[in-house]
């Protein structure tokens, strides 16, 4: 039986630790393309380069695996991965990550790792956005590698529901506390509070660096945020419908 | 009684026809702040600036209207309106667009239009993000003024549902068909299908051009798609929560 076609892109870059780790996984279990930004693209979203060139260049950093640099943003790399390097043919799967830092929450919607998963969703592919809430380049990965392995394995197997892409997410590593297991949750309803930092340039013009803090104001213990807050891992299932359909008649009715 | 606080932002740059139309409306209707990208940000989803400085300078082009122009993305402004210039007080109404481009179906993942509007949701505020589907720099506009007038309205004296964001487009300008009306609806399931352009630059290395077609697969009649093929003004209420719900106790199965 042929194996299985695995795409493997991140938003951290090609050179990043958390790629070669799911490089590593992917590569025992298929047959693995990689297209991945040629520069960190965090907090890209679902940008897409429609005003300007894509450069898109082979890469032999990878021994024995095909791989692409991209110039582009981490959808622009699933755009070009499909319709120019597959010629439109179909991977059986699209990993994204491991990111360096939690996409939980709200941050799905900044995260370019989740965003490149959603992406192949839209695109039929079934896909898995991977994120360790640790920030470091250098973040300690060995103790989820078995869990990628297994979740990966899991949707080889069994597939996904269509139009899904799952968006996991890892505690931190921690001598003394061992994951728990793996909880498929809901998006906690939370935001980023955010704060701008004024400083001046040696001009005298003034700049701004953007920081914040997150802020959990959703106390549901079915939470991505609930279950690792608790030492699980969180498995959210993310749609590319944005429609509140909850909504549609009630605001047919203000505006019939 | 005091005025509405608007915040007007969009994506297409402080200078467009489409921003300078809805602050004309908007100063119709409530005291105005601007706070838009500098250059053209399109495609730019809910990208945000992390790794780099942001610039926020004001703009006195637009007479008797407090405007500042942002080196960030349409996202970038919101937060930066919202904790910075605003310390944290929120407007009543967030005003996005009126982009020149339909930002229907699943464009509004790609749209920095629509993720504006979307971001001002996550904050709590009410938030509308208008779109002509028509591309051009100096689009028409007369035939939806009157429009895009009745919604703000309605939305200032109705409120919305909470942690919702209205994506409005509008049909483009006819000499023959006036605009028949406006219909809620869902957002059509459907997607783009990409072509890469391969060129080559002066010293012989190839790059690419993102192009492609918008191909509507839902065949729905309840979508924004077919309101917009008929005539009509959509409007699809978006929600900020990804998760695909119907799925969690599904996939829960798989993974325990």
């Amino acid at each position: 039986m042929a194996k299985p076609l695995i795409l493997v892109v991140n938003d951290d870059g090609i050179t990043s630790h958390g790629i070669r780790t799911l490089i590593e996984i992917a590569k025992e279990l298929g047959e693995v393309l990689v297209v991945a930004p040629d520069s960190p693209q965090s907090g890209m979203g679902h940008a897409i380069t429609i005003g300007d060139t894509l450069r898109l260049d082979p890469n032999d950093i990878y021994k024995d695996v095909e791989a692409y640099q991209c110039s582009g943003t981490p959808v622009d790399c699933v755009k070009l991965a499909k319709h120019y390097i597959l010629k439109g043919k179909q991977p059986d799967l699209v990993v994204s990550g491991i990111n360096h830092g939690s996409n939980s929450s709200i941050s799905v919607l900044y995260s370019g790792t989740m965003s490149a998963a959603i992406e192949a969703a839209i695109e039929g592919i079934p896909a898995i956005g991977f994120s360790l809430c640790d920030y470091s380049p250098l973040a300690e990965m060995k103790h989820i590698k078995a869990y990628v392995k297994q979740i990966i394995t899991n949707v080889l197997t069994n597939g996904m529901p269509e139009g899904i892409a799952l968006n996991v997410n890892f505690p931190v590593y921690s001598e003394t506390h061992s994951i728990k297991g793996i909880k498929v949750c809901r998006q906690a309803l939370s935001k980023w509070q955010e704060v701008f930092e004024e400083r001046k340039d040696p001009n005298g013009r003034r700049y701004f660096w953007m920081s914040g803090q997150f802020e959990n104001e959703d106390k549901g213990e079915d939470t991505d945020e609930f279950a690792l807050a608790n030492g699980y891992i969180s498995i959210v299932p993310c749609s590319y419908d944005m429609t509140a359909h909850h909504s549609v008649s009630k605001l047919n009715k203000h505006f019939s």
